[in-house]
């Protein structure tokens, strides 16, 4: 009836996009495997650029570097940055040259130098020099900086005004980068030195004259880092002050990019993977897209290390072999103290470890958690030696038997809070990364120390037993 | 020389922030224990809303009420969102009434909503009740959904035009809500009957001229999420697609609200903080801020589990005293061979953990990362296995003893990781969080195995021995 009946089609037809399903996949595949470029292409079309990434991981390299070839460079570089390191690294190899130049220059700096610094360093200089001269400079400026602070995630885009502009200025510098940027969120404000002195919300653009001066408006205690600070540190400030754009300068205060939100979401992840793979005792960045042989090369010195450490355990109960032989039923009590010792260990030096990332714990304030600490591990120590004081002494029939697999249970777990809590602490404040002690290292040192204390205990007691 | 040189002095003086450090820290604990309260103000002033929150995280409860205390209503609603839940909870519950009220009032609905979810019921109806009449609605809506869900995190203010409005209709929705909200970052476009048809960034609408009807320029392929979906999966499509604002709906497609990215931030935290809880055996949410009885209630039912479990391995050991007696050094290598078994299993299990959580895994494909492991393990336990070989035949001084030990932890590692692989996925396929088999369950599994295997291996062999 009315003509918004037919417009309202329109733009539904041609927005909707296709979920990727595991029907979808297989069509897809087939595809691929019979070469129909045609149907493919009608299917592509109908995908996003991230979505298209995480299909080409799911193939074959080869018939991940027969798809890729088929985008387009801006559907083509969205879906690069989505792919596995061994996608990428063969597809980026098998490219002509002139086509990868394209498609890094269709990315935002940031993601063009975290490309280009994967590329072998011959490819590396042979795509920047083909680069249009600004994007070759902006991604050699961003390479210099560590990968891991504030200048290895930073780009480049971003709207400046100058201190004595206006508001109308602004929104013409903003309309001229939303063609080419998607994530403009505020404008910087810079003196002539171009150093940074505030920033304006695109929200808060809308709410002045046009003839406002932006000096006037803007937030002149907007949050700031300069380059070299971590970017753990940099997630901090982003979650606290929930930010979602962060400029970065250097020390003299000089604006040189901006961080967004979805590279702290990335910063996010990869913290986490980091932790896990720390309290497992395995490495950082081994994913389930590593090769295996790869994946057994990565762990093998840590398995290794943790197998050395763990011999010193196995000395400490051959010294006590005579204690053993003649009572062998504690042999079965082992297992069960260092566990439970390792376990609370464990979990003493993970908390530990996230309290300082967040920073809930003060280092420097070691007593404060310790004494907390303490506390739980009295509280759990004692239930669990009360609970296995009594196993013991109904197994072995001697009430004496569960005196010492009770106490020795106490013992340890308490000595296990205890390193547990200091030694990340120790760790932070020598400059180490907490999480490093936490792991297999942290359940060594529990096993050796719980197995020292239950056979001492016993070889005290040994005659009564 | 020029007027800007004084002009330039004005932003920054008013916008300066301090920093709090530790020196901060201490001159405001004493004027808080000498009652100062004119020059605490004074300090107080020059700080944000979040750093306050950690400020009186620092402070013992009682003197938090009273710095609390002082703040106007909007830096209270702000710094109140960063407590930890101890002094939330004491405050909250020693605010009056109608001061709690005010402060709820100035709170998005999400964070609203979360404070008033967190009284007792009481207190949550009387402030409900107090008031403004639109908000309470719409506190009360958001209640209603479960807290992990789009529903449980999402917010109700957000800038909406129907689809016949204009641009310069959208750019007066933003005005208005600018005074009010900070995070606008997009304007959600509806039909008559409030069904969601797409979205425009704010930086698009600078693009347009004021006469352009929003239906034609927005991205109608903009995703979006209904109210009952887990919040990690909404995290992920942060994540994956780049993010920052993401309307929610209902099944009908009606829009109800919006989740920004900070929010997404949060998340990402609690989830980092679930999984390390989870792997170390400890339960989420356990933080260093609880009280260290409540943490000893809270682990010691994992514990208890855990020394049980253990039990069986005990009694697996207890089975082969015989062996045990007759060549007391195995009971060296013990430790060894269960810590480096339980080690491979649990990272196996946290790299399966992760990859489902991600996507990278699907555990309806379960051999592909079973063989990938399974080569794996293959590899790091053929190493373990020569090493500890050796170190067993030079130790016991036969040969024979070595290949026992190297046998027994080759195949007590492929065990573990064929293990370590499969728990998560069957968990995973019969609806269970996968993350759960990881941790204290698969140790003490794996220290069973590990030890059946390495003394029955030894029992066999023991007339060469």
């Amino acid at each position: 009836m009315t003509p918004e009946t037919s417009e309202n089609e329109i733009p539904q037809e041609t927005g909707e996009v296709l979920e990727v399903d595991d029907e979808l996949m297989q069509d897809i595949e087939e595809l691929v495997r019979s070469k129909s470029d045609y149907l493919l292409l009608n299917i592509i079309q109908d995908l996003r650029p991230e979505d298209i990434g995480h299909i080409i991981n799911r193939l074959t390299p080869e018939e991940g570097v027969y798809v890729f070839g088929m985008l387009p460079n801006t559907v083509a570089s969205g879906a690069l940055l989505e792919l596995d390191e061994i996608h990428r690294e063969i597809i980026t190899t098998r490219l002509p040259q002139e086509r990868l130049t394209e498609i890094v220059g269709e990315m935002d700096s940031d993601d063009a130098a975290d490309v280009v610094g994967e590329l072998t360093e011959e490819r590396a200089e042979s795509v920047l020099e083909t680069m249009n001269v600004e994007e070759s400079s902006q991604v050699e400026e961003l390479l210099r900086y560590d990968e891991n602070t504030a200048g290895g995630i930073m780009a480049k885009e971003m709207a400046v005004v100058q201190k004595n502009d206006t508001v109308k200025k602004a929104i013409s510098v903003v309309r001229k980068l939303a063609r080419d940027i998607k994530n403009i969120y505020n404008v910087f404000v810079v003196d002539e030195n171009g150093i940074l002195l505030g920033a304006i919300a695109l929200q808060d653009l809308l709410l002045y004259t046009p003839n406002k001066r932006v000096q006037k408006i803007m937030d002149a205690g907007y949050k700031t880092v300069t380059t070299d600070v971590d970017q753990e540190e940099v997630a901090r400030l982003f979650s606290k002050y929930d930010i979602v754009s962060l400029p970065v300068t250097d020390t003299a205060g000089k604006l040189l990019g901006r961080i967004t939100v979805d590279d702290i979401v990335d910063v996010l992840e990869e913290e986490h993977e980091e932790d896990v793979a720390r309290i497992t005792g395995s490495v950082s960045g081994a994913t389930t897209q590593h090769s295996p042989v790869h994946m057994a090369v990565l762990r093998l010195p840590w398995v290794l290390m943790t197998l050395f450490l763990q011999l010193i355990a196995g000395v400490v109960v051959h010294a006590f072999d005579q204690t053993l032989s003649q009572v062998i039923l504690l042999a079965s009590f082992m297992p069960i103290i260092s566990a439970i010792s390792g376990n609370t260990g464990l979990q003493s030096a993970a908390l530990i470890v996230r309290g300082i990332a967040t920073g809930q714990v003060d280092y420097r304030r070691w007593w404060q958690p310790l004494r907390r600490q303490m506390i739980t591990t009295f509280i759990v120590g004692g239930a669990c030696g009360i609970a296995l004081g009594c196993i013991g002494w109904l197994w072995h029939g001697t009430p004496l038997f569960g005196v010492v697999v009770g106490s020795s249970m106490f013992i340890s777990v308490n000595f296990s809070g205890i390193i547990g809590t200091v030694t990340p602490m120790i760790s932070r404040s020598l400059g180490f990364d907490p999480a490093i002690t936490a792991g297999p290292f942290e359940t060594a040192f529990q096993d050796i120390i719980g197995i020292t204390v239950f056979l001492s205990l016993a070889t005290l007691m040994l005659q009564w037993l």
